[in-house]
């Protein structure tokens, strides 16, 4: 038998008026014994599917609309013939059940939380929102105490803690060397967080969670460290969410330093607001982290905003990765005093009416400084670094165009002025308009890593 | 007066049972003209907001929710003190009416749309749901009739035409030369789409819409090709939607070719279901476009995936654009073409027992056979090529860490293998396990240009 549901269209048919008062369950059970149901509700489209009922879906009211493969739609039902040929098509036949809304074990789910939930405890309703962006309530709390996060930067050398507040201002800031083993190192990191707790009562702070910035690749749903380089030995594949969220009793977020100086930006900084940019950081190496659409890229294997690894010549220096023509083997600071140092050697870096000892330490900013002072071999070398920098950005902005480049770390004032020039000189006319400005924020790795408790401690997930 | 309202904790309050069977408009009244509202329900801090009533909010019920500058929170009410506190500085101020759930003018919108209404027009309830990636349902046109894109690609030589069904069939091409003109060129268009369209009926297409691949940037949005390069003259600020939509009566797509390319990968191609992919476009020119989240990135200026673009040395040959060392001045046909006319006229292509007359047009073809054969003038110069694409698809790698590279063109083939050998030299270990395929697609420009208009064409907006 043919069903007509009751739908505009089909209210003229005689089996209409009888249906529109039979109670739902008898509906349903009438839908699932049906040879055929024919109208345009979303009955049809949605829950005669479980019963495997053939389906013919009359117009365009249901489009857009997911539908199992037991409805045959006739989208323009504008000729007779269609609907007869649909009707060929579709009655009598049976469709296994749909599983388009579930695998059909909602039951032993539904009985398996309920059974998970301690009775003797308070239940509570909850919102899963996503975190809210500007909240323009107060929070008796933020009168009373202070909400804050606790902040881990974990470099090469030094090892860093601090109580960092909602609206980004570092309370207090622990500091100690980076310990060269992974016991020692986690050890140290959960007495230094421990202290930095304590303090945080007298301080008048609610700590609402750990943030953690570290050299390496991130995966930051697991909370893990993937890979590091020399430069933090012991530091690959560690789990660092478990043995902190475990002592702590407190939730536990990270990510690498480049993302966490892009994160800082975004909620302290120039990001504030802006849908696609890209930081990047020039200090002792170069690295970053690109935001697009509001949102980190983690790329598929969380190895997405390596930018101090953008290759700007196809031999060109060694870089400490292995591989040649780096950015980073061209502009960082450690590149920039490999080139002092080589100028230094040869007797080519004096500057007039200023004494510099062999035996001295020279750094970039020595090179900038003889720079200034018209070292032509220092200009040299400066050139090629800014150069260098200024290709990987137009690189960078012929890949992802984002609407801003925040430089920080201690090279970002000298290379701006350079890179804004070489993306007048090589950049796609229609790339030329975005800006490169400097970062005001003094610790983008400590805020950035701050800004995923003060930002994410309402979300339900990782 | 302060009011405790009816919710799980408050519940012992003298008020509770009182205000339990208040009619909504009464307690929304009373609501209005408390001096405080304090409790935990969503009518403090939602409908509360409206009035300027002051609310004190207890507990953590209600974290989450978007709330206005009237709500002040008592989230941890675990002290009296702290509720004290709240009271005394809420209790009798008035806020301004908050505006977090709309500007108060609903009222005049909804009158203007519903008078935009035509009452004599039959009225339906529509669904505006994101496109269903997978219907498994049948449509009973798909039987009767092949559900069908028109296909329009835009290059520096031809103008084609295509039909193209639902399953990536192409079930009908057209070619002719593009006009220099863009008075020409739009009746050209118009033309072609016409009589395609006369010969869809015939063929049983369906055509859903209008699908346009061309070269330059365009900004898929409003359907305008911003900016061409000078392969297509008089094509730049060129708004296509407007006269082929008016003429033709169907929706209208539009992106440049390269984005085209990926969006061909993603709906046919090795893409599919892919959530991060970079495809690549290796012909006369270098082009691409990269999928991120399972959609392109479009960037701030509509000027991301300019693949050709990225530059790899910080000086090299010189580039179409007006820059230097772009990887197209390596890699592409022209510059490969550009390198065997040069050795041909050096007399330096000669190959074993074949002639090739001074007066022939040399072409990368011809460059690759006298490689295969040993001609180490050819090798050298397919060596640099082959590093440069290699290089930059590593920048592609470190900056986005798509999973999957997807070459197309007529040099995909030749370049694959001396890609994947610069990824496992030159990449990070992290992204080394990222695969490099050739596509199988035959007409990647007109199959994205398809896939627009039967991925899009349930949506009801562009």
């Amino acid at each position: 038998m043919v069903r007509m549901m009751r739908k505009k269209g089909v209210e003229q048919h005689p089996n209409f008026r009888a249906m529109k008062h039979v109670p739902f369950e008898q509906f349903i059970q009438l839908v699932a014994h049906a040879g055929c149901v024919i109208g345009n509700s979303s009955c049809g489209v949605r829950e005669a599917g479980a019963f495997g009922t053939p389906v013919i879906n009359l117009g365009s009211r249901q489009t857009g609309r997911e539908t199992g493969e037991n409805v045959l739609h006739v989208r323009d039902a504008d000729t007779h013939n269609k609907i007869y040929h649909a009707l060929e098509l579709q009655f009598g036949k049976r469709y296994p059940c749909s599983k388009i809304y579930g695998d059909g074990n909602a039951v032993p789910r539904i009985l398996k939380f309920l059974r998970s939930i301690k009775l003797d405890e308070p239940l509570q309703k909850t919102f899963c929102f996503p975190p809210v962006k500007e909240a323009f309530s107060q929070d008796i709390d933020h009168i009373l105490e202070t909400q804050s996060a606790l902040a881990v930067d974990l470099g090469g050398t030094n090892l860093r803690v601090a109580i960092v507040s909602m609206r980004g201002k570092i309370m207090k800031k622990y500091c100690k060397p980076n310990p060269k083993t992974y016991e020692s190192r986690i050890q140290l990191i959960l007495s230094m967080c421990e202290d930095a707790l304590q303090d945080a009562v007298r301080l008048n702070c609610r700590i609402l969670g750990v943030g953690v910035s570290t050299g390496g690749r991130v995966n930051p749903q697991e909370g893990v460290i993937l890979h590091s380089t020399k430069l933090i030995q012991e530091w690959s594949s560690v789990d660092l969410r478990t043995p902190l969220s475990d002592t702590l009793h407190l939730p536990v977020w990270l990510d690498n330093d480049g993302n966490c100086a892009a994160l800082a930006e975004r909620k302290f900084g120039h990001g504030q607001g802006v849908e696609n940019f890209v930081a990047i950081i020039t200090g002792t190496g170069i690295g970053g982290g690109i935001v697009h659409h509001h949102e980190l890229v983690h790329g598929s294997t969380f190895c997405a905003g390596e930018l101090g690894h953008i290759m700007v010549s196809l031999d060109g220096p060694e870089c400490t990765c292995g591989s040649r023509g780096c950015v980073e083997a061209y502009a960082s600071g450690v590149a920039l005093q490999r080139e002092a140092k080589r100028l230094h050697d040869e007797d080519l870096l004096s500057l007039e009416g200023v004494e510099l000892k062999k035996v001295e330490a020279v750094s970039a900013v020595h090179l900038i400084s003889a720079a200034r002072q018209g070292n032509t071999n220092a200009q040299a070398v400066l050139k090629t670094a800014s150069t260098a920098l200024g290709v990987a950005v137009v690189n960078i902005l012929h890949m992802m165009n984002p609407s801003l480049v925040i430089l920080s770390g201690v090279l970002a004032s000298y290379y701006q002025s350079p890179i804004q020039d070489i993306i007048s000189q090589r950049a796609l006319v229609s790339s030329q308009s975005i800006k490169v400005v400097t970062s005001d924020l003094e610790e983008p790795a400590l805020l950035g890593a701050a800004s995923m408790v003060l930002d994410y401690s309402t979300r339900r997930t990782y």
